[in-house]
């Protein structure tokens, strides 16, 4: 898969934190704490899923997955919302959002919500790093 | 993947027609006929979709990503929004909302919001299932 001409969407790269890199993409933390609020943004021209080839479709939804297992053990969530709107940033972006009863807007969706202005430490940060370095084998 | 305990959930049945059935589950289309809003239920007990073994889960996402492709070409759509949510209805069910710029809740999520009141004909209908039955292998 070709990186050369790979570049984070702006509003991405305002509203997010990259964590890091993967094979299939980057991937980012919403720099709201509200809720535990990851994305993946693959290496792809697509702006959609189902524009993709059938295999590289698979490797990348693989790799959600992950990170939405990853996301559900680690914040001991009832749900994890999935999903890939892009009506605003036409970049492929992949929603990873952790989600427990009771939250800032359970049951509610977390888009078009208005969030409490929480913000991940450096610390929480790194130690996000870390843990996704061991589990999605990110640089 | 057996079918005997499958039983869809009473708000799905509530909320949607149901069009037909394909291997993976059950298709749906969201009584409300503001957004050509479709659904797949999948056969399974898992309720979310990392929950699923891995083979399982490919078959069911390119599924849900042929009716995506189907959906965004119908609907001569800008964008598809596909969604597993859950937070209310437990039971995995895959969103596959076509969206226009322009339509009642653009550029907002479909989740959430309030519709208009519109219905899909009996025409309407039949003719959807008569298309997906072509193009999904549903009956």
């Amino acid at each position: 898969m070709t990186t050369e001409h790979f570049e984070l969407h702006p509003q991405l790269a305002r509203d997010c934190h990259v964590l890091g890199s993967v094979d299939e993409g980057l991937v980012l933390l919403h720099k709201n704490a509200s809720l535990p609020w990851f994305l993946l943004v693959p290496r792809t021209d697509a702006g959609q899923l189902h524009e993709l080839g059938a295999e590289e479709r698979i490797r990348i939804q693989a790799r959600w997955n992950d990170l939405a297992a990853w996301v559900s053990e680690r914040f001991a969530c009832d749900r994890v919302n999935v999903a890939a709107i892009g009506n605003v940033v036409p970049q492929l972006h992949l929603h990873t959002v952790g989600r427990r009863a009771g939250d800032p807007v359970w049951p509610g969706v977390p888009w078009g919500q208005s969030l409490s202005d929480r913000s991940w430490s450096d610390e929480d940060l790194a130690g996000l790093r870390r843990e996704l370095a061991g589990r999605l084998e990110m640089v």
